[in-house]
């Protein structure tokens, strides 16, 4: 297999983390977001929405895109160790959590929509930078809310072994910190984050500690 | 089972669609959007973040929420008619294609989008209207490539049998037809979307034809 990935990029962030846990170690190639090389021709054959991550199957079909549906391609084809709950509500709960972090809270904060905010809107990088900050602290509202109300929150999201729901967590909390999000301020997000992240497979996959990363990140 | 909905959310529509198809018949309850009642005590309480669907099952738990999530939930609960393909591949496609559509389109659109761009950021309506079709063009045009340069497309996004991925497109057209997008650009994308919607149990989900629904909407 093979992952286009890039240091900065939180949905790719995710696939690792998940790849990591499952023991599986693909190919890696580099695409520089922040130097628009997502735009380059090259790659958008690979991926014509132009975002990470893609994963490259050995099988010689068309790679696979978005975070999710490669994390529950990883599932189905790699069991161990599971990464979704055993029954249907378990599952609907992981999911719904997972989405929160993918659909409402990341795609508002990625580079197009940066850029748009400023260059097309004329924005000013503070507000945009508001933007961002706002839609974060919203989904770790509802998170935190849907969490420490919830009486299948264990160690982790759900119950006491780790799932999709954490890693998108982490992927969560680790994008908010970019943008100076203090998470602490969502006890029990903070709490699954800090545990999820002692996990080694986890850890290692942490985007500042790829390859092209800086020590640490301002926005 | 209970379906929170309301006419206009693109996210119930999706949830409305494939219950229709499994042939089950949720009691429902309506949250009028437009008037900002899933803002209401009551509503938050079921769905902390404010959002549609939410879905209530008959064992007393907490309430299911993301219309991904739900999807998956009645898929492994009522596997028939399927809504996924067999293979782990095929169902990668399916939910990749799904994903564009539910996370990196219509999440762009939403009330609470549109009313921070024109309300918090005081842009006109016009500069709003214009990044939403943006967002919805840009879906548009890497589901068209995507749909159209793979020999897995048939009558529908994957072969001949509906999936969460003609959902999640029909449900992406008309949300880009509310805001005057014309779909026809995109052949493959509106070929197909006319296929799925001569599907009896699609058609009735359609918005405008659900309680308090206008005629036609301008946006």
């Amino acid at each position: 297999m093979k992952l286009y990935t890039f240091w900065r990029s939180i949905a790719t962030f995710r696939v690792r983390m998940a790849m990591n846990m499952k023991g599986l170690k693909p190919e890696v190639e580099f695409v520089d977001l922040l130097k628009g090389h997502q735009l380059s021709s090259d790659y958008s054959k690979v991926n014509p929405q132009k975002l990470l991550p893609s994963l490259v199957l050995d099988d010689g079909g068309p790679p696979l895109f978005q975070s999710m549906a490669i994390m529950e391609y990883l599932e189905e084809t790699h069991p161990q160790p599971p990464l979704l709950p055993k029954d249907a509500r378990g599952r609907a709960r992981v999911r719904g959590l997972s989405q929160i972090c993918v659909s409402d809270a990341h795609p508002l904060s990625v580079p197009r929509i940066r850029n748009y905010l400023t260059k097309n809107l004329k924005l000013s990088e503070e507000q945009m930078l508001e933007w961002v900050r706002h839609w974060q602290k919203e989904a770790l509202g509802t998170l935190e809310t849907l969490l420490s109300g919830d009486k299948s929150t264990g160690r982790f999201c759900h119950g006491d072994q780790i799932t999709i729901a954490d890693i998108c967590l982490v992927g969560q909390a680790v994008g908010s910190s970019f943008f100076q999000v203090d998470v602490s301020a969502y006890p029990t997000v903070a709490r699954i984050v800090e545990a999820t992240q002692k996990n080694e497979a986890i850890a290692r996959a942490h985007p500042l500690k790829q390859e092209g990363a800086p020590a640490a990140v301002s926005h």
